[in-house]
Parts: C-alpha cells; structure tokens; sequence
C-alpha cells in the first residue's frame, strides 16, 4: 500500500513537472529550430525593459493575413460561402450560368478564380450580396459556419486554423501585442469566425469590403450593403488599410506564398522606423499534411530572401498542423 | 504639544476620509443630479455579474463624438490646423484669395464653414493637405499640436479637452468598456492629439478621410494622400464608418448639439438588440464657462425627447468644464 502510494506520488510529481515544462514552451506544436528560435528571441528582445529594442505596448501591433496564413485557403472560404447563393440565384434565373463570375462558381471552375485573383472573388460576394441589409448578411454568415465542412478534412472551417500559427497569437497577446487580422478575404465573413477561430475580436479584421448606406427600409433604420467594393485589401491595399485601421504600422506581419499579396504589407512593417520588426512568409510545401503549392513567379520568396524574412517552411517547422490531427 | 499632534492626527484622518471619499466618486466634476445618477445607474447595472442587463466585456463598445462632445468646437481644430497652410498657399498662388473655400478659410469667415457643415471643412483639409506623404501628414499634426493655442483660453488644443467627459472615458475604461471617437472631424488630426488628451490610441479613433495609394516616390514607398475623400464620418456616415471599425453596435454613444450630425450614431447605438444602451446628447448652454448655442431646428434635442436619450446640461451638470480653471 505504501508503495502504491509513493508510485502516485512519483507520478503526480513527474506529471506536474512535464505540464510545467510544457507550460515553457509557448509554441509546443513547432519544431525546435531556427524559425522557432527566432520568433522566441524577436518577442523576449523587443519585451526586455530597459532593453535599447524595448518596443512599448502600445507599438506592439502584429498583422495577419488570413487564407493561407492563419487557415487553410484551399478552397478560399468566401467562395465556398457563395456557391451555395449563386445556385440559388440561377435557379430563379438560368441566364445566369453563362454569365462571369457566375458561371464559373457553378461549374466549380476554381482556374478562373485563381487567375483572377482575390478580386474576382471579391466580385462575385458583391454580385450575390449586395442589396442586403448588414444585420441579413452577419446572420447568414453565422449560419454558413455552423454547418458548412472543409471538402476535403470534413471539419468545420474553423477547425482548419493552423495550431501553430493559434499558438503564436496566443504566444504574442501574453506578451502584451494586439493581434489583427489584415486579409484580401472579405472583412464580414472573417470577422464572424476570427474570435473561434483565432481569439481575435471584430474590430481586430481589417479585410475587403462593400459600400454601406445607413437608410429607410420599411420604416426601420438600417445598414444597407450598395453594389460598390469600398475597400480591397490585398497587396498594395494591405498598408492602405492597415492605416485607416490602425493608424500605425505594425512591427510584426506575416503572410503566405501564393499570389505575392502580402509583401506589401510585410515590406511596410519593415519600413518601420526605430524599432526592431519582423516579419514571416508561410510556404506551402506539405503535401501530406496540407496541400503543396507555390508561385510560378516566386515573388514572395525572393522578397523574403531579399529583404531577410523568415520563411515558415509547414512540412520542416511545424510538428502539428492542425488541432484535429492525430 | 499633545493638542497640536492631536490635531494633527485628526487633520490626517480626515483628509484621508476626504481622498477616499473623492476617490469613491468616479465623476467629481460633474454635479450631483439625475444626468450623473442615470450614468452611474447603467454602468453598474451592466457590469453586474448574474444580472440579466449584464453586458459581456466584449461587447462594451463606447463611441464618443469629439468635436463639441470631448472638446470644444470653437472654433472647429481642422479650420485652425488649416488655415496656416491656406497662408502659404495664397501666398504663392494669389489667385486662391478669390476660390472658395480658400477664401472663406483666408478671411475667417466662419459662417462659409458653418453652413457649410463639416463636409466643407473636409473639403478644405482635402484641398490642402492631399498629394502628400501620410507621414509628412502625420508630422505637420504633430507639430501643430505642440504649438497651437485655444484663440479664447490661450490653452494648447488638448487641454480643451471637458474634464467631466475625460473622467467619464476613464470610468467606462475601469469597468471594461472600449472608448472610441467616431467624429465628423479629420481622422489624422484626432489620432494626433488623442491618446495625449483622453487616453485613447489612434487605432480606437474612427474619422473622416482621404484615399490613400502606397505607392513609390523617389525610390521608396510610402502611403500617398489622394485629392479624394474616402469616408465622410457624419450624419448616416457615422454607423456605417462604426461598422467598418468595429463591425457591432456601440451600447453607449455620445454626440453634442449643433448640426444634428450625431442623431444617427446615437440612433444606431438604442437600436442594439437584447441589452441596455445609453445614449448621451451634449447641450451647450454655458456662455460664462465655454459658448452658449444650439440648433435652428432644435432637431438634436428633439431627437433626444423622443427617444429618451440623456441630456447633459454643461451649465448645470457639470462642476468644472476644463481642467485649466481655477
């Protein structure tokens, strides 16, 4: 008996010990290494008071894109949240199907998407949504994230955020940044997941957007969403509207390769004077885990051999992709 | 020699009973009276844990107007901060003198503005102050500020601030709420001058504003201002540059008297479903302490009856206006 007690003991003793070593590690689902290595040394340097890089906590603005940074973008979510609209509408009017975008989100033809990048996307959330109220749109966003699943992991989209990259934000809030999503996605969408998804709050998404009019509608005020983009917040709108968001500029940013849209707004992070930054560039090279993808141009990693950022290799720095993995 | 120590022991006591007593009173320079009572009252009521008012953190989203709401409006800071560079650009252009709205900024004709209403002013920062760098924009905001002074009460800008309504931030701050300024007046300006005057950072002020391009000049990027207004904050403006912001509705909001600019934001603010809200409309009716005016049509107030919103009578329900006075 007084073996077996002393054995729990032990037990409860070394379990203890192994949460509190865990409890060190900020970032448990990345690989030791120089990616991690260097994330950990920018936060303790810039946090150290009385350090010459000591950045104060009202500077310690981080910048995320979303699709393919902070989740997966295979597909992009706002076209999957349209299908389902576009279908809709052409079962009340066929002409529709040989009509652009439309045509090509029913035929599911992902090519014209990606040629025409985030802005045919864009196009087409304008050409199904607009002419709604705002309070409409929140709550069919609301709905689409309840029960729509990720094709191909059969998950909820929420649950296809990056563990890393949800410990990392996790990692920098405790060190007193303000994280922010600053995405080409569109702003009314993300911000209807980012607190499940992310932790980050709805005046934390900057992204792309339609004009709104605030009118009569059947006797009550309301915001109504007009058939015009007021904002598109990929490349060198990502700095534009870092600014009208924040008003400064962040000394953190991270993006993804695949269409070059976030080195903008990682080179205007770099530009920030007196101040260390840093910034990452996530690559897509995990077939197995994910998906492997790149840029025929590679514009985003030259950028970042350039200009010295720090590439997140998926397949060689993260231990763990996703929460739901075994 | 007891006496004396006796007394002075009981001097300690009871200055120290008169701190505690001041420092139970979150509002000291507002008067005692119902306009007091009802903010104290919504306040506790939705920070009450268990109660069914209770308002999640997350959601105590304050908006304040500024001009006339935080700090004085006479005159109008963007008229002031532009008539210098009007000057100068007079000077070198003679023709200006004759163009509106040069010539009204140059002859100080104040009623051009007035009936004008902000979009006017706007029109003159944007005439002014467009094809510049955001940085030089920042700069000259900058110093500005460290050397402008009040016309009437030779104070610079930011101790025009009213002592009750920087109290009252810092109030709804200690209980958990987010301030923020949504105002007609130039975004730039109020970010320049806003943390220094109510303790609220650039990203938490939501304002009127030019286009901006990230662009390159002389081999380096950098955000350009446009001759283009991107976002009008007044009047309808407001609830639309609120969900941009913020994407949700405020459950307090405060605006002042004297165009009916803020009718709509406070509207929009009573207009939350499923909690308290709490709308203030400043009146200013204090000819000795500050200015004494009001509206032609009286809308604002009219608005405020009929929809039982509170209003702050600066004459009655404030003990001290500025903290500059004796």
């Amino acid at each position: 008996m007084k073996t077996l007690r002393g054995t729990f003991a032990l037990l409860a003793v070394s379990l203890a010990s192994l949460t509190a070593t865990q409890a060190q590690d900020p970032l448990p689902s990345w690989n030791e290494g120089k990616t991690k290595e260097s994330i950990i040394a920018f936060v303790a340097n810039v946090t150290k008071e009385g350090s010459s890089d000591f950045v104060p906590p009202a500077e310690r603005i981080a910048t995320f894109d979303n699709d393919g940074t902070l989740w997966c973008e295979q597909p992009v979510v706002e076209l999957v949240f349209t299908e389902g609209k576009v279908k809709e509408m052409a079962a009340k009017d066929p002409s529709l199907k040989e009509k652009q975008p439309f045509k090509a989100a029913l035929e599911h033809d992902r090519a014209y998407f990606e040629t025409g990048g985030m802005k045919t996307v864009l196009e087409l959330v304008v050409a199904t949504h607009a002419n709604t109220s705002q309070k409409d749109f929140e709550e069919e966003v609301g709905e689409f994230f309840k029960t729509a699943k990720h094709p191909k992991f059969g998950v909820p989209f929420s649950k296809t955020a990056y563990l890393p990259m949800v410990e990392l934000l996790n990692y920098l809030r405790a060190n007193g940044f303000q994280t922010w999503i600053c995405s080409g996605g569109w702003m009314d969408v993300m911000r209807g997941v980012a607190q499940e998804a992310y932790g980050i709050p709805p005046q934390q998404v900057i992204g792309s957007s339609m004009k709104e009019q605030w009118m009569e509608k059947s006797g009550q005020y309301v915001l109504w969403l007009q058939p015009e983009l007021l904002t598109i917040c990929d490349h060198a709108g990502k700095p534009v509207n870092i600014d009208l968001h924040i008003g400064k500029r962040p000394v953190l940013a991270a993006g993804n390769v695949r269409t070059g849209g976030d080195i903008e707004m990682l080179r205007y992070c770099q530009q920030r004077k007196g101040m260390p930054t840093f910034q990452l560039m996530v690559n897509h090279d995990d077939a197995v885990r994910e998906f492997a993808y790149g840029e025929k141009n590679h514009e985003s990693l030259d950028a970042a051999k350039k200009n010295g950022w720090t590439v997140v290799s998926m397949k060689d720095d993260w231990k763990r992709v996703f929460a739901f993995e075994r």
